[in-house]
């Protein structure tokens, strides 16, 4: 049995796990999958999505782009580095600095902290079109709040959905009616039980670019109070389509809300909107505003948000200022660093290394998203069980991959771009035999990844 | 005007600001008014619930019981202390310590925090009847994440409250029938605007105590999938009728779960559940856990909490460690000092200052509340106008205070209680004379207070 009583003093391995597990992260994996109903908290974390049986799983430390295992392995991020949260790096020292300045001055009292409204100012500051704000401290909880005041403001009920926006009752009820709904908005399989059956209908999903659809839906229903939509995702934003979105809710007084919770403050310092030319009437913002501090914001027009005074919305720890405080510092660090131009940057590299592979080993490889979200897949029969392989592979060259691989500032440090060209080079090349030879299950020491929710 | 230049250097006050305003916080009170709609993300931090034209509104620094704010006044404070969230006081060095600890280590990651599964071990141990848990960060979306998991549970929609559970949909659909169903359960005229009317029905309100209306509804409605209650609230917890709640849930396969957002880890180092006798399937933990730090913690029975695994419940930042952190060093900390005990004792003193200043000025007080969290009323045809003006003059005397005095671990330092005593007898005892010359409105020099939600 592995001896966990130096590093998890307070763990207690089950009985027979020395059997199945070969890493302390496994094992502790394990004895999570008891204590916590699907063992992690954001889905993206989950061992299954990688390579099941030998995924690191947990961590002790994390620095810039680097992460050390319980095990005491090393590995370069090269995945969505905290699932998209962290473009600065982990544990970067000025976030730390300005988070730790007001522990120490008390980041929760009675009274309210200043720094709420000087992020308010700031915020509205980078968003002229935009005049107030609230706040949360998750990004699903926001975009909760946004439909509220959405549903306040106009006094209908039905909301048009185009993309992903959490787990909460208003967005998972659009798959009441089929359990597809949501396929082809991010996350495929969302089961909604648990969510009232009553909420069926109020909530309808329409594809992105798909303009007439969403014409037709708001000329025939006039109990809809909000689109809400991602105005950016696996292609980037369409000019067109969101100035035409713009229009009909405009003619139609329904609620634009952009939901910017994984495309604000990435490419651009502020939501990815403001290059697009059309503003909402809403905004939503969450992880990739404070660089792994729970904070998450929500602007909007005074007419709009005027109607939150009209409903109860009210929680003690978004009062707390380390969220605040985390914002303010990211935002002044993203426009000092001109960090959307870094991004774009390290993903032009990231691509390049992944493009670059291929074509030496032989394979096909076609890209997905923004620069900065670059996905790939490789042209295989089995892609799964292939890309399983890889991140296996990668793993052994101190390299977590997969087929996402987010742009990090930290990227940049410590020759890391260089570090993945390499391992990239070798691995593509070496499973490019393997496959050649029909040989990835000879080489596979895990279960195939899986992509869609489901129990585990 | 008032040169807000030094201190908030990025604030900018209105041109007509120095006409209405007493003091900088007042001045950026003002301005929050015009960024965030309510201004404040609390309902309890208005400036209107206590005294609305002189309150310090905003702070600079907290240490354990004392506040300083933008004018550089120093108060002790003896109002609810972080809205009931800071039982150690504020700025706690070892939960500092502990978030610091995390900060530098790389708080958020792509792989896990062992701390999850470190902290679900700790809130097994300590309520055996549990065996799993999730969590959030917010005491309301937590609350959203038990009923979610209820529902899936039982397959049924209903849902039987008993007391205050945030402001999520769910709960405030009780008010769509009746905009006075949940006046009673803490907070009175809760707006249900943009809560969907196809809600209404869904959630139903019964009292604190009665059993027979609870029976009756269990009885005739099989679509009831929970009963969601504060175990205690205002008069202590009663184990008669926790005990007849848990028959009846039990008898009709409904989920119970005890929402301890206020009451846990307070009297208790745990579940204030666990000195009645009676185990809930499902029990909330939110800002007490954690001493100021954004947590929520959701614990449950296996069988009840599996049913998390059949529906989506994923956000990113609920996988970040200096929530669980904080959460694991409160603990430690609540146990080391016996803070039960500590508050309680507290809590006593409050209470004895309050009546001894009344019993020598002739004033007639009823307490309200446990001892840890003691409300006091006195009886005046005017109290609301009374307690303004103590709200008032308390502060002259260095002390924020109100009608609701929560015990704090930090009352303990440096003679705040035997402070609290000085200035509450002087100010009761001025008080007295004043009322008993009717001569109230001389004297005071703000607005009266205001009680129920609205807009501002």
């Amino acid at each position: 049995m592995l001896d966990y009583s130096k590093i998890l003093p307070w763990y207690k391995p089950a009985a027979n796990e020395s059997l199945k597990c070969v890493s302390k992260g496994q094992g502790l994996y394990q004895r999570a999958k008891e204590l916590i109903p699907g063992a992690t908290h954001l889905f993206g974390k989950r061992a299954e999505l990688y390579a099941p049986d030998v995924w690191p799983c947990y961590y002790k430390r994390a620095k810039g782009c680097t992460i050390w295992d319980l095990d005491g392995n090393k590995y370069l991020d090269f995945t969505m580095v905290g699932i998209g949260a962290c473009t600065l790096g982990y544990a970067d020292r000025d976030i730390t600095s300005a988070v730790h300045k007001e522990l120490v001055s008390g980041n929760l009292c009675t009274l309210n902290s200043p720094l709420e409204v000087q992020l308010a100012e700031k915020l509205a500051e980078l968003h002229p079109w935009s005049q107030m704000v609230r706040y949360a401290r998750t990004g699903g909880e926001m975009a909760s709040i946004a439909i509220r005041i959405a549903r306040a403001s106009t006094g209908k009920s039905k909301i048009i959905i185009c993309g992903y926006h959490g787990w909460h009752d208003w967005y998972l009820s659009a798959n009441l009616a089929s359990q597809k709904c949501l396929d082809g908005h991010l996350l495929q399989g969302l089961q909604p039980n648990g969510v009232p059956r009553e909420l069926q209908g109020l909530t309808i999903p329409v594809k992105y670019g798909d303009a007439d659809s969403l014409k037709m839906l708001l000329r025939a229903d006039h109990d809809i109070a909000a689109v809400v939509m991602e105005p950016s995702r696996e292609q980037g934003y369409d000019k067109v389509f969101l100035s035409q979105v713009r229009e009909e809710c405009s003619r139609h007084s329904v609620v634009l809300i952009f939901d910017e919770t994984t495309s604000g403050f990435r490419e651009y310092c502020g939501g990815i909107h403001m290059l697009s030319g059309t503003a909402p009437d809403l905004c939503i913002f969450g992880k990739t505003i404070s660089n792994g501090i729970p904070m998450a914001a929500l602007i909007g027009t005074r007419s709009v948000m005027e109607a939150a005074q009209s409903t109860f919305i009210s929680s003690t720890y978004w009062t707390e200022s380390i969220g605040p405080a985390a914002a303010l510092e990211f935002i002044k660090k993203h426009q000092r660093l001109n960090l959307g131009t870094v991004l774009e940057q390290v993903g032009e590299r990231i691509r390049n290394n992944i493009q670059t592979a291929c074509n030496s080993s032989g394979l096909e490889v076609t890209f997905n998203g923004t620069k900065a979200l670059t996905s790939f897949s490789i042209v295989h029969h089995d892609w799964p069980k292939m890309l399983t392989l890889f991140t296996q592979m990668m793993m052994n060259q101190g390299v977590l991959a997969s087929d996402r691989s987010y742009s990090n500032y930290s990227h940049t440090f410590s020759g890391a771009l260089r570090k993945h060209r390499t391992a990239i080079t070798d691995v593509l090349g070496r499973i490019a035999l393997y496959a050649s030879r029909d040989e990835l299950d000879n080489v596979l020491r895990t279960r195939v990844k899986t992509s869609s929710f489901g129990r585990i």
